[in-house]
């Protein structure tokens, strides 16, 4: 039988257990009306979102299509191009789609307990997991299947449809979820006095959508593009080392089914033990790493292939392991750093930011060392190839890692739906301290994902190297010089108009909220319902209008050096992408992630607790941090795909045609 | 004659002037008593820190000389080390103890108008400035003489001495300038709601000290070394190159003697007409630029040497022009960012801080397009000896840069002095101005100095790639890439260590203000002295603490990685950190810029003016703004050369052995 049979097969599994997992959570009880009325309003909102952004993407999606039809092979590129762009918006609608009905379920099995909760939020998370490997390897099985082996290079119009997907999905979900967050928090926190989720705050429902659209949409697409594009660049890796050898093909496809057998066999270890949630949450991560290594070792073994390829994998997944507990080490709650951060707050949200940011550029030593030593030592096992399957094994976490990310934004909705429902007390202590165990995790999986995506898009750049025919690249070069430096810049350019669109996106949400308090009577005594519409509206409109510039330039930068420059610069500029990228990100994220717990560590009563200047000042720097983790951060990984795979993509193009 | 003895006379010429200027500003009439006690005050303290920053370099500095004394040629490197470290500390001290010197004077002289004033500081910033070239030729002239040209590598001794002291006085004055102003400011401007200089807060002297030892002596440490460095990677090029040909080896130092004549010129042109000191400073540097442009052309013909020589100058200088004038665009007193940061310090801290780090990064785009097209059209022109002369141009302006940019501190004190000794109304308003134009002016010069840090480094970077004999750097060796995300990351981690630096220092001040307010009876009615010994104390002891991690990271890793990984992965790791640093320091320092003259901006009135709730939110985003811009990112760019000389000083090492 061929190999693609297998991995559809696996893909097939992991389907079908995403829509077990739903069926599953539907079946739950979906509480009293008033919780119901909250869920469906999220949900609405949530919903219309995607669509809305589903058009935005529509247009691009069909320009280019149409584009790549002039390209040799145009006619498969585009049916490639399309299937990956449609895997991973199913990917995104499925899964947050059950995580807009799993949220208000959680909210109302808490009052079993943290167990029960814990349990239905973890299933209605798996949903996104399983289908991002399930669709993913459906699609490039069935890709392989249809087209021929021998025009591989097809299948980087899939992963270019992925990448598309997650551009938008990761700006577009980022922007919105920041420009609620922020707008709502700083009128409804600091001028009204009113805490989280207090359904008298008009901005509070676009809160709860952004965390669907942005932590559910948006990871999942960005990490289901991981996904598709690292085993994407494996294909093209092998295939360009080694036309015939169909095992080498295969390798990668394999390792990537595996995954779903690990993550699935995890699932069973992800339970609560006493309280300590969290660490079910990395007990299901250790222990889809450990199955993987193990099933790997047998596989390379069974198929007689050199066990140095085992070792790339293993590499990788080491890695993905690493990661996690290094972005947990600064960023945790109460761990040193965040204490440092909390503690600077006392000087006010001057002092506060600087020690935030000086954490988060702290944490890149960590990554940028553990990232090296896993290139190094997956190309000393098996040259260029070990890179790709290095990338593939970290990836072939992505069902556990998504689930465990999704738990982040189901758990935060519950605890919403929980609040503004007014939930008794001890129902409320439940959905809280699930909420904060998710926002924990959605911390570390954010490590994950921009290692994975620094990782998959090394292996591109391999790729890509082998796509132009290019043996070295050489930054003696100034042509690559050049390239190295417009690279570098890139995520520098890219991340300022996502931080300018949130703080333009939620300056206007604040006025909105202002202007219903002042005109919308007896709001903040509970007496008349706030426009909910209006907030939500505001958000989606100035994300989608925000969209397009950064979208642009991640698309068109490529494409103009290539097109002026040509390949060696083109080279250059991916060479001074990648880690410059990687860093930035990983600052980003990380410093917004210990501001943020920095805030929390305050709340729970030290330095003077809510309501001290320290917490004031925490909250300032809670903000800031806001748009840097969740929107500028994130984006860059989709970023430095996009422009990775283009450039693949447009290979033959540069080419034959350069001005230079 | 040799050529060196007209470079030697060059720098001659420099030094007199500068001996000349030094005699002129202290004949000048240092004002009355209290002014004389408070400049006093200022001078010994800075001249303290100067000397307690020597004996930390000299132990660094000693055990190094001594580690060279086993090179190749170790006794020459030693020598040329060492007169590197005594030329730029020569600088420093030179420079700055006229320059507190000449702060009390322009107070004094204010009284006769701006014009006069203004003259004075010019005057007395001018003399840090040639006695920066005038080290400089000097100190590389005799070298040359007493060495022998074919064993040009030893220059690379006198290269890093710049370095290492540059990256003293950059890091300490970095910490100390900041840890000062924020303290000062948290508690005195903040708490206490005192005006800026006001002699009852007791870190005023501190903070004026901190003007003199990071704005004036780390800045002209780190001109300097770009100087220093910069000659000696055409030189190392040159010679790469074309062993035999003098002429080619003459050059670049015919082209920073020119601009030694240049400058002086331009000093004529720098005068106020009405009332636009801004404009200028500008019409100085314009004038030298074109000077220096027709001097060079001429030089070039009458040397009958190509043309396109000619070509990589030019490309140098008007790469310096459009630095000074995006950094203008972006953070310059009421520019359209800088009214759209104050905008947004009506949302609060948060988004003041979202919007500012926001315009920061996008700064980076235009410096990086123009940096690419110096570097491409120097290579073009003249190949990798154009990149040399390129750069070698840029810096030939660096009297001019230095003196405008003394310019800053000089009237920054004298404001400071004036407002403290209580000096008339129109006398202040006089100070305040230059004071403001001094701000503005601080911050494009520093545009130039990480401009050309940037192309000194890459320089550097080929200089290196020759030195141990590298035809190319290959990004496809996962030898390189390994290098390149170590690289990419150093700016990071460097930066982090220095925020953190002036957040810990910043908080003890603030202690300090507090309990000498609180200790010190009628020292807020101003009947009690406050303890400024002290405040100034803290700021030296933790600066100089702080010091020696950042020291140690970046002169251990390059040599680290050599040891370990090679010469393969140490070009690697200049590749990834060049452009990477290159983008953070923009960020770090444009960002910072811009929020203070946020500040600014609304302080003349705008949005609510001073004491509203903006003007607070813009305070908070001037604090975060302090460290980035005056520690952090101006620091970056002595790492950068430091870990670029001290790649190529022990070349011959790397190539001897290496673990791999």
């Amino acid at each position: 039988m061929e190999f693609y049979y297998y991995t559809l097969f696996a893909g097939i599994i992991a389907i079908i257990y995403a829509l077990f997992a739903a069926y599953i959570t539907l079946k739950k009880d979906e509480g009293n009306k008033k919780m119901q009325e909250i869920a469906s309003a999220i949900k609405s909102g949530s919903a219309a979102y995607l669509n809305r952004q589903l058009k935005t993407i529509a247009i691009f999606a069909v320009i280019l299509a149409i584009l790549f039809l002039f390209l040799p092979n145009g006619y498969e590129i585009t049916i490639a191009f399309l299937t990956g762009a449609i895997a991973s918006y199913l990917t995104a609608y499925l899964g947050m789609n059950v995580a807009v009905r799993a949220n208000v379920r959680t909210a109302k099995i808490a009052e079993k307990g943290t167990n029960a909760a814990f349990k239905t939020a973890v299933i209605g998370g798996s949903v996104t997991g399983f289908a991002a490997v399930g669709f993913g390897l459906i699609g490039l099985s069935l890709l392989i299947m249809y087209l021929t082996i021998s025009k591989v290079e097809i299948l980087i119009g899939f992963g270019f449809g992925a990448s598309l997907v997650s551009l938008f999905a990761r700006v577009g979900g980022g922007i919105y979820t920041k420009a609620a967050d922020v707008g709502a928090d700083l009128v409804g926190k600091t001028e009204l006095n009113l805490p989280e989720d207090d359904p008298r705050n008009p901005a509070v429902i676009a809160d709860n959508v952004g965390d669907n659209v942005g932590d559910c949409a948006g990871m999942s697409a960005d990490v289901f593009e991981s996904y598709a594009v690292t085993l994407v660049a494996a294909l093209l890796i092998a295939y360009g080392i080694s036309h015939a050898s169909v095992i080498n093909f295969a390798y990668p496809l394999y390792v990537a089914s595996i995954g779903v057998i690990s993550s699935l066999l995890a699932l069973l270890f992800i339970d609560v033990k006493g309280e300590n949630a969290t660490l079910a949450l990395y007990k299901g991560i250790g222990s889809a790493v450990i199955i993987a290594a193990i099933l790997d070792f047998a596989l390379t073994w069974y198929l007689s292939l050199p066990l140095t390829y085992f070792y790339s994998v293993f590499s990788g997944l080491v890695l993905a392991i690493l990661l996690f507990w290094i972005t947990d080490y600064y960023t945790g709650r109460g761990k040193k750093a965040v204490v440092k951060v909390a503690n600077a707050a006392k000087g006010g949200g001057g002092t506060d930011v600087i020690m935030g940011l000086a954490v988060g550029l702290r944490t890149t030593w960590f990554p940028a060392v553990v990232i090296a030593i896993a290139i190094f030592v997956s190309y000393i096992s098996a040259g260029l190839y070990g890179i790709g399957i290095a990338a593939a094994g970290m990836l072939s976490l992505t069902a556990t890692i998504l689930t465990i990310d999704s738990f982040g934004p189901i758990t935060d909705n519950a605890g919403g739906i929980a609040e503004m429902a007014g939930l008794q007390e001890h129902i409320r202590k439940v959905t809280d301290k699930l909420d904060a165990i998710g926002n924990t995790t959605k911390a570390t999986t954010k490590g994950f994902a921009i290692g994975g995506a620094a990782l998959s898009a090394t292996a591109l750049f391999v790729a890509f190297a082998e796509a132009v025919g290019l043996s070295s690249i050489d930054a003696l070069n100034s042509i690559v010089t050049i390239g190295i430096f417009i690279g570098a810049m890139m995520p520098f350019i890219f991340s300022s108009f996502l931080m300018e669109a949130v703080g333009k996106a939620a300056n206007l949400m604040v006025e909105e909220v202002r202007r219903q308090v002042k005109t919308i009577k007896g709001l903040l005594q509970g007496k008349a319902k706030p426009d909910y519409a209006r907030a939500v509206d505001i958000a989606t409109v100035n994300a989608l209008k925000a969209l397009v510039i950064p979208e642009l330039i991640a698309i068109l930068t490529p494409i103009v050096i290539g097109l002026i420059l040509g390949k060696e610069a083109l080279g250059g500029l991916l060479v001074g992408m990648i880690p410059a990228s990687f860093m930035l990100a990983l600052f980003m994220a990380n410093s917004g992630a210990t501001m943020d717990n920095a805030k929390k560590y305050i709340e729970e009563g030290h330095f003077g607790g809510k309501g001290s200047d320290a917490h004031k000042a925490a909250v300032i720097g809670d903000t800031v941090g806001d748009p840097l983790k969740d929107t500028a951060g994130p984006a860059l990984n989709s970023m430095i795909k996009v422009v990775s795979t283009i450039s693949i993509l447009l290979a033959p193009v540069f080419m034959a045609y350069t001005l230079l």
